[in-house]
């Protein structure tokens, strides 16, 4: 299947199905709309999944790494290598990303996607290595067309893979030392927001790093002119492997009509690339946080998303998603766990 | 014991356990501070319970009901029989606050401290009842002094109980028809901020109601003058049994050295009242979300209690408590959990 054929076949969410989702949370013993946003969740997951009695997922997260060429340009405060040894970690199960999916039932899946480092064969590891590491952005194309088009397709199948397995509610992640950059690039692109507004610290450079990575985005899109009305050439360009393949895994979702929690900066850049694909992708988003990094605010704005918290996180991974399933996972059993007025013998409002 | 030396045993958090659990967080594998909000809640749990190793703790939430004389004034949108009804729905496990418990692993236990309405015997209902609701604030006291004290040492014991059995995590939670006129008293005498501007809808009366609520306690005010530097006065004139009742708990919890996390407006009245009584109980306070009340932001920031997620909740019973305890569980997790660098093998920051 091409990826054109997969961008027709991402349908709008059901609307009928939304309607009776909340006609029945307003039967629940509660005041009406009292849970908030968590029954905006319930029935965004009634209406894309079309299911009006959901049982609770399984859920998953992909944590897909790479690395970036622009670290060259000293971008970063941590050293290339920290890309690879934390592929490791998180086989092990000693990252924050395993720490919070285990606490929230989800299973950690980690894609090596362009890592710039050989692993041995490892258990766990889920290759599909398309380069090692992007080319420096900075100075040319991170990577050819064709190669962004088959990241894309590699999130796109590990979705329908994950969808055929029973999984119903999927989350993003990503590991790549200078993904920020590539990040606040496409941000700014898309947002049309200065590159300044949108360009924070990462991983936790000073402020005469930032300076830099500011000037290296700068002159990239200056150089390269990406089209944002043509996503495959700004993933090209500008682009992360990671990226490119966590917005292959929204829009294979949305084909799946399986929900998407989305962790921080970097997967919103990767739902920026989704949405400029097929903007019907952006229902079957559900943002978990708003990160620390600055450009995240005008990201979600742009998309029309609301995150679910702000607990000022800025570690990617897939962290703050895997505590944006727990208020899915919540938000379910609010639907079908509830009393209704009648069930429970409790009076209704005064007339 | 008494309430006084009950006040004096409550001690500051420990700065030398916060400073060591900083340092470990710290070591572990993400950049510095990158866990945000999850980290501050591990350090706040170490150094309230001297723990340098903590396990996730058995979790609890206490949900008090009681009913309220002011409901004659037609201030709440629901009959007062909701509360005796939702009680018993508590019971049967069908209500929102049943849910979120179970999701989070949370236990809930039921005190009714003064509905009115005499209930048989019932299996887990813990019968504490100490008027049969309030009288009404608008024409006289809520209850006598000697009343809300016991009422205060009701909540205490409550979680000095709690901390023997071995729990290691309290959540406030509340029913009572009518709780958010006294809760929005308590909050305009604490803050100083005019009644309008702490005045909402509660469980959702119309603007003509609200005008009708914000009268009554403007009279009652004046009526009564309750001195916001006697806590106990304050309770009494225009409290609730269960706002006792809650400010006992949190005031147990912080003399037990056990973590309490509070639910929404009507918790964060209690709050008040617990942080009147000993300033340093405010230390042992988690709040867990900011509701759709008006007032509970201005209380919050008289607090200083950043809250951990806004969902637009406005349920009540303990609900928002619950889904902030598994935050709390989380940022255990993470300090417990996670690989140091050195462990995982992962290269720290450039120099």
């Amino acid at each position: 299947m091409t990826l054109t054929e997969v961008l027709e076949q991402i349908r709008d969410i059901d609307a009928g199905v939304a309607a009776d989702t909340q006609r029945r949370l307003d039967r629940l013993t509660k005041p009406q709309g009292s849970l908030g946003r968590l029954e905006e969740l319930a029935v965004q997951y009634c209406a894309i999944t079309g299911e009006r009695k959901p049982v609770v997922p399984r859920a998953m997260v992909v944590t897909f790494a790479a690395d970036h060429g622009v670290v060259d340009e000293g971008v970063s405060a941590y050293p290339r290598d920290v890309t690879a040894q934390m592929v490791l970690n998180f086989l092990r199960g000693g990252a924050g990303v395993n720490v919070l999916a285990r606490h929230g039932g989800v299973e950690v899946r980690v894609i090596d996607i362009g890592v710039a480092h050989e692993f041995e064969s490892i258990v766990g590891l889920i290759n599909h290595k398309l380069m090692k590491g992007t080319r420096n952005l900075a100075r040319e194309p991170a990577m050819d067309r064709s190669t962004a088009e088959r990241a894309l397709m590699i999130g796109l199948e590990l979705a329908s893979d994950a969808a055929r397995e029973g999984i119903g509610l999927i989350g993003t992640g990503e590991m790549g030392i200078g993904n920020t950059t590539s990040s606040a690039a496409i941000t700014a692109l898309f947002t049309g927001v200065p590159v300044e507004e949108v360009t924070g610290t990462g991983t936790g450079i000073d402020e005469q790093g930032r300076a830099r990575k500011i000037s290296v985005i700068e002159r990239a899109l200056a150089h390269h002119h990406p089209d944002p009305h043509d996503p495959l050439d700004v993933l090209s360009k500008i682009g992360g492997l990671e990226i490119a393949g966590m917005a292959g895994l929204i829009l294979g979702a949305a084909k799946a009509r399986v929900p998407v929690v989305l962790d921080g900066f970097i997967a919103g850049a990767a739902a920026l690339i989704a949405n400029g694909l097929q903007p019907r992708s952006r229902q079957y988003m559900i943002a978990s946080h708003r990160s620390v990094e600055k450009g995240h605010r005008m990201l979600l704005e742009k998309l029309r998303l609301k995150p679910l918290f702000d607990l000022d996180l800025r570690l990617g991974e897939g962290t703050g998603a895997c505590l944006g399933m727990g208020f899915v996972q919540a938000a379910i059993k609010v639907l079908t766990e509830m009393a209704t007025f009648g069930e429970a013998g409790v009076s209704e409002r005064n007339a």
